[in-house]
């Protein structure tokens, strides 16, 4: 695979977020092919939702993280990948009208909204899979360059942070909440699985390529678990502020379904509060960090400085 | 985990299918652990459709297969466990009102009409990707003793067979030629890659942990080639010949939504003929194998003379 990554240079928040999330869209775009084969339509509703755009966040902060431990930033373009194609899986199977019933995503209709419901089932249920065909072969073949014991860490990491200890579990959770009172300590429990264990797994798994140490990794887990719930906490308030035009999918929804948020137990100013609390609490976590972990720190002024 | 393995003794299939079955079954419950947390009904549904019964094929194909080239068949259970999870998810999957709309399963009410449909797909959605965890965990720690490298060509192969270009490929080349003409070679094509790619995937990955070389994995995959396809056709005989009762899920459901299958294509005195053609290539397969490949002769025999 070609890529063409430059280390992190100036502090140009936007410039590098562009940059890095279009080398993410290339790889994705060569590791989910083109068919016009017998099942070519599953192929065109995969690529649908995985090439729509989106901010690209967790594979842009898998690479900073390998970037951040001195690492080169390419080594870890196939788990980048398979990473925002398990995200991807996840909002299209969010999206369906067994679970969040949403006609919208990132300004466009939802997957199973042009395929139908079968073939956007399956076109989750592919990239799913195949996110893990690609991260295994990115570490095998004569010109890999992540050792196999560190792969199979990442395998291993990942699968439970998508799965039913992570994100599945968090999925359940959410569903079987809506409608209910939920205490704070439930909210955070629950957007910990749901949103949480992808933002670690990104940022752990980032690193590890990259060649982190153990103390490295933990720390790294900080930074990644308070970045993850300052993203969700501006999430709610997004959905609460602004209007569909700009953030491309159905706003002021929680509030119609009846969901715990953030601004709806504390309030608005005092969620904005707290999202930014989190984001310099991942920011201290990088104290010991140089100049290489810049990146990192640009994504976590960006996850509650983001309009959407 | 703790297991009880003797290698094949006497060639008595129904004792050696159900004690393995039975091996089989107790990694599956230890690996998909109960939990009455807030996602405990994730869980539960989980196990309703892993741990009922069933032939456990694919597990037990892998595990002879680690046997038949002189591996320990215990050093495969995390494998097998695995191909049993994801043959369990795409079950789950495919019996959702959206693709074929099946209200019983092995004798039982399908998931989704146990659970509801969100939760039957999240349960289809957990046990896919805690597979991979399963998997990549057996090969991890101190006690592991499936070389990494070995474990992440058996994962890369394992997604690359259940994915977009095989089992969920398969499922819409399904899906879209419901009730349309169907030549025998589109049929083969597609039962290739729906039910063929994964007993590929058993056998070979099951063979390759047991520490199969180049020579003995190609033909160990004409085997299982011949066997999937075996199986399938005598699946298609199945569902013409037997009653609901006996199967335990819904009978002469091909014809009546207009499948092509073998008997409708070949009639059904030339369908047997073929099912026992491929049983014989599969057993001829194994021709240079010593006695250790007597646990998969017998499941050669048996795929074309099981009951159900």
């Amino acid at each position: 695979m070609k890529t063409n990554l430059q280390p992190a240079g100036t502090p140009d928040l936007e410039r590098y977020l562009r940059e890095r999330a279009s080398i993410v869209e290339h790889a994705l775009a060569e590791n989910v092919a083109d068919s016009d084969g017998p099942a070519g339509r599953l192929f065109q509703a995969m690529r649908y939702s995985l090439l729509a755009g989106g901010k690209r966040l967790r594979p842009v902060l898998a690479l900073a993280a390998c970037e951040a431990v001195g690492g080169s930033p390419d080594v870890a373009i196939g788990f980048a990948c398979a990473i925002e194609m398990i995200h991807t899986y996840s909002l299209i199977h969010d999206d369906l009208p067994c679970m969040d019933d949403d006609d919208l995503r990132r300004g466009r209709p939802t997957n199973h909204k042009v395929y139908g419901e079968a073939i956007a089932t399956l076109a989750g249920d592919g990239l799913l899979t195949d996110a893990f065909a690609v991260l295994a072969r990115s570490a095998l073949g004569p010109k890999a360059r992540v050792p196999s014991q560190v792969a199979l860490e990442t395998i291993a990491e990942l699968a439970e942070a998508a799965g039913s200890a992570g994100m599945v579990g968090g999925q359940v959770i959410d569903l079987l909440g809506e409608g209910r009172a939920m205490e704070l300590r439930e909210l955070e429990y629950l957007h910990r699985k749901k949103t949480g264990a992808l933002f670690i797994a990104a940022v752990c798994g980032g690193a590890r390529i990259g060649g982190a140490d153990h103390s490295q990794l933990e720390v790294l887990r900080e930074y990644a678990e308070a970045l993850g719930l300052a993203f969700q906490v501006v999430d709610d308030l997004l959905d609460v502020e602004e209007s569909v035009e700009k953030m491309g999918k159905r706003t002021h929804k929680d509030e119609a379904r009846g969901k715990a948020t953030y601004p709806s137990l504390l309030g608005v100013d005092r969620s904005w509060e707290l999202a930014r609390e989190l984001s310099h609490r991942a920011l201290d976590a990088l104290a010991g960090f140089g100049d290489r972990a810049d990146p990192l720190r640009m994504l976590a002024t960006f996850s509650v400085e983001r309009k959407l």
